[in-house]
């Protein structure tokens, strides 16, 4: 049992926003320890470089420019945004092959018309209260299936499942409530889910990986990250807070926890948390929608063949494939998820030899032939991750209204930071660097009185 | 650091589940050491014995004859089951103040034609393996609540929601599904819901307390139980398991977890479980209805005032309070418990005697001036205990349609009880025996196969 030296504030967790918290922290001269379980920094941004010196975005990537804390912390730490070439046809999977359609779809009156609608509802929720939300109680009793169902049947449903929702979770996962929520403070459905769109989230991709950014982070700290410590249990009394892990144990004054909700069920905590804060945290879950595989090339073959690169299929193993080439061009990249549901999970259950060819006879029936000529596969189940155990996290029926408020609020020395915390860029990287800067403040300010 | 006898199966939880596994593989002569987190046996089931010779019961106490393991149980450890008097008036709170109402409620036909339809429903729904209900999807993919809604209104909803359904947990929290599947492993509506019914099934209650079971276990296992050891990590390999806590490592040829689903989600695993396990396990969560207060008499006044002892409230900070006195009448009880939700929700939030102060004074309003001569008052926090953060666990919304086959399957050498993975009398004292038993049995299987 290591005992690590004394620090005035833990934070655990070395994802986007523990390290944005240790940063703030640190630059204002405040002695900081951050604890991590994995044995490297960057949580579910995970970014390996290979020998060759290509580098493969397994986690997060996508950024946009109006998320101005990324952006600015990319340009500190001299990362590279691009924009992919979205010009060309879509393809929609058939389980096997696929169609080409345009990628600006024809207009649809009844998928404008909900999503509008939805919109105005989104409006109505605080981003900082949804459950004081006018109608929150009626929209966080239901899921957003029921909500489609009853506004359209199964074919509203079908059209905005992959196309829409999908990005976020299913709709049968998800408090409507928390789907209003997480749309408005991500900047409206437009924000979130127009692939291509110069209003998205995700119109750009820093080329060297964004984990760089934490890892540059870790550079300035000096030290003070531990890896390949998982915290167990956090004991607080008037003097402070004692962590201990399996191998180590840290005093501090003060203790920031910067994982997702469900993760933050994990540790034991002496005294016991409010009800509250223990019934909120198991009312949240991950989506496990975040199985990701990354297809390398020597160039975007797709492109000469009048394609965008994009794969969509509603019913197939892989739910969405997308070119991710950087600009430099170095390299070509087709970036997919596969499904956890159905199909996608029979292939979940093979090896990783097995999957990667199931994947590539999947494919070689969209893209054409082309596809077996792939430099190198990649795959990460995030799900399937002891240490995330999935992707994005969604609020089940009733969390909101029941126990929200127990989300932010401190619990004596304990903080709660994590993108799932943030009020504006929730569950995207930019959420978890505001969400960490926040809670950095709130023990500045116990400090600064 | 201390490392404990190595040991051919632990056993992690010392509940009811943990410690019938444990029992059965004893008697079948195979080496079993148990775990557990608390510093007694019991888990949810908690019976002190107070210094003048009184048990409070603070934790699940009801039980039924046809829960036949338990029946025996009981008898085996020489316990005597009671039945509560269940004679004279209800009162229905108005917060403050109550009005009486005769405990045979006049019929209401709606009531019973829904009741009627649900139990139709449920009997579609295979106990053993819920997703292939005929319409498992569609009743999977809404909360009771919208079904409700649906089917009469709020009007219906409020029927329903203390009277029948509240015992399990609100019907926003719920899958259809899961309610479904609760209500027929439980031997449908009428014997879940209806007090003092002679198919209900909690008819009796033990006088001494249904802990002493464990307790009686404990000795038999013969310093094979460790107490106050939390587990943190299980790791296996192909040799074994090996189990570690802040304190103690424990190496075993296999383990049975015997906790609740979202318990267990707390445990660092190596190598990572399945993603569907870990996706399950994020989707189940613990009611927080079961902050439960004990108050004891040295007589049943109340029943000297016509009334059978039971509180009923729909708004109120007390959900329900009932007649929990022993047969032997050597003294009188008083259960209840206290909501989550709303005003209760403040209520929990004072100090212990800020709440007994509330308490009586809600009950004064109802019952009259004589509650304020107890002489005793208990209480505790399921849903504030950071070990076990609630009371009956319910499944979100498509928990299990996506990943119900999860449930129980072994994982490696890690084998699964605990009363959710029953399919007999889940949630209950008996689904925990059974599920305890049946893991037992597969580990069993593994030697004598």
């Amino acid at each position: 049992m290591t005992e690590l030296p004394k620090t005035r504030v833990a934070v655990v967790g070395a994802g986007f926003s523990g390290m944005s918290a240790a940063r703030k922290l640190h630059q204002a001269g405040i002695d900081v320890r951050v604890l991590e379980a994995r044995d490297r920094t960057g949580g579910r941004i995970w970014d390996p470089l290979l020998e060759d010196g290509r580098t493969v975005l397994l986690g997060g990537q996508w950024i946009a420019k109006k998320q101005t804390r990324m952006w600015t912390l990319g340009e500190e730490f001299g990362l590279t945004p691009f924009t992919t070439v979205r010009t060309g046809d879509m393809l929609v999977g058939t389980n096997p092959g696929a169609f080409r359609i345009p990628q600006k779809l024809p207009d649809d009156i009844e998928l404008d018309m909900v999503i509008s609608e939805l919109e105005t509802m989104a409006e109505t929720v605080p981003v900082d209260a949804p459950w004081n939300a006018p109608n929150a109680l009626e929209w966080d009793t239901q899921t957003l299936h029921t909500w489609i169902i009853n506004r359209g049947g199964p074919e509203l449903l079908r059209k905005m499942d992959n196309a829409i929702m999908g990005y976020m979770s299913l709709p049968e996962d998800v408090s409507l409530l928390h789907a209003l929520f997480y749309t408005r403070a991500n900047g409206g459905f437009g924000s979130l889910f127009s692939m291509g769109d110069e209003n998205a989230h995700d119109t750009h991709v820093f080329a060297e990986g964004a984990q760089r950014i934490t890892e540059g982070i870790y550079n300035e700290l000096d030290n003070r990250v531990h890896l390949n410590c998982p915290v167990y249990a956090i004991n607080q009394n008037k003097e402070g807070v004692h962590i201990e892990g399996g191998s180590f144990s840290l005093e501090a004054e003060r203790v920031i926890v910067a994982m997702p909700p469900a993760l933050c069920a994990r540790l034991h905590f002496k005294p016991s948390l409010p009800a509250a804060r223990n019934l909120l945290t198991q009312r949240t879950h991950m989506s496990g929608r975040g199985a990701k595989f990354v297809l390398m090339f020597t160039k975007p073959f797709w492109r000469e063949n009048g394609l965008c690169g994009i794969y969509v299929s509603e019913t197939g193993t892989v739910t969405i494939a997308i070119d991710a080439t950087p600009d430099h061009e170095k390299w070509a990249v087709l970036a997919g998820f596969v499904s956890d549901k159905g199909s996608g999970k029979d292939l979940m259950d093979l090896t990783q030899d097995d999957r990667e060819s199931a994947i590539i006879e999947l494919l070689s029936s969209a893209y054409g032939e082309q596809i077996r000529e792939y430099v190198s596969y990649h795959e990460h189940d995030w799900a399937g991750d002891d240490l995330s155990r999935g992707c994005v996290t969604v609020f089940s029926t009733s969390a909101w209204t029941s126990y929200g408020s127990a989300l932010r609020k401190p619990v004596g020395r304990i903080h709660w930071a994590g993108t799932e915390t943030a009020t504006e860029f929730p569950g995207q990287m930019e959420g978890a660097v505001r969400a960490g800067e926040r809670a950095a403040g709130e023990v500045l300010a116990k400090y600064l009185g």
